[in-house]
């Protein structure tokens, strides 16, 4: 791993900080500390924000009739980032995961309930990674919503965009052939 | 570029075989021609074959109102590989790319139109890139086939298998999205 969570990046920070100049570090730890303070959790949504509800759900030009459900807040700024959609989102704080102890109630689901009730959703897309763990949430979502009267889709999978076939491995691929869409 | 058709590759290669034994080079020089000379494309689907039409063309067990259109031979392989599809084959032999010169008429769409009038094909499943010119070979394969009362579908975009949102582009996200399905 070489990532910004890496050992690596950690001492290469550690490193820059005990050499950078006092003032700014106490600059730095002060910018810290504020924006841990602000920075809350949407008590509607789950994403993370300064003012409650946040921006996307008090945003009256966005469809209240569509919620996308995602894994963590993060996911919210890779789908704004697409442009492409417009309704409300619900983070899920986590997927199902039996090996590592997390149930259906440790995530934000009696939570979704709730705005089922309250909200006018007419589709919940869920928008979970395509690992074992994403499959069996989204299953498992989909029966427990299945009495609602709200449609409930999931995100294809698929090739990404700009590849080929040669890229692809064969679930992918199978995946890919299985979500197959007729062109009009 | 490091893979089996780069100058490195090329030259490691090249090292390798004046340094061998003379006998080993001769066999294999004389592998080569043999490969060659035996390995042909399917007058039917144009796949690499040994037999005319390929074991594939005339194996009764697939489903022969499917045809999976794909750009290059090597691509049946790794659909073969994902063992989901059990249709025939229809090798395209390129992709329209007006940039390098790709017109329709230099691809194998007339040998497929024959096979809609002599085959009882149903369905052809569009299994191209999702570059700019597999995109657009796609519409035009579409819109040509419209009239001829076959089903075009195409194969989906989306999250690859095992993926998280995080590594997902902008494009992805927004065709898988734009791809969602109903979870019943």
């Amino acid at each position: 791993m070489n990532g910004p969570g890496s050992p690596r990046s950690a001492e290469r920070i550690a490193l820059h900080l005990v050499q950078t100049e006092a003032e700014s570090v106490r600059q730095l730890a002060q910018a810290i500390l504020v924006a841990r303070e602000r920075i809350q959790t949407c008590r509607t949504c789950g994403a993370l924000t300064e003012v409650q509800p946040c921006n996307i759900c008090s945003d009256p030009r966005r469809d209240a009739s569509l919620i996308c459900l995602v894994e963590q807040p993060v996911d919210i700024i890779s789908i704004e980032k697409s442009g492409t959609y417009h309704g409300k989102y619900h983070v899920l704080a986590g997927k199902i995961s039996p090996l590592n102890g997390v149930g259906p109630e440790d995530l934000r689901i009696a939570d979704l309930e709730t705005r089922l009730r309250k909200e006018t959703i007419k589709e919940i897309i869920i928008a979970l990674g395509t690992d074992v763990e994403g499959d069996a949430t989204s299953f498992y979502l989909a029966k427990r919503f299945a009495g609602t009267g709200v449609k409930t889709t999931r995100i294809a999978h698929g090739l990404p965009a700009g590849s080929g076939l040669e890229f692809a491995d064969e679930l992918t691929l199978s995946r890919a052939l299985e979500g197959r869409r007729e062109i009009h």
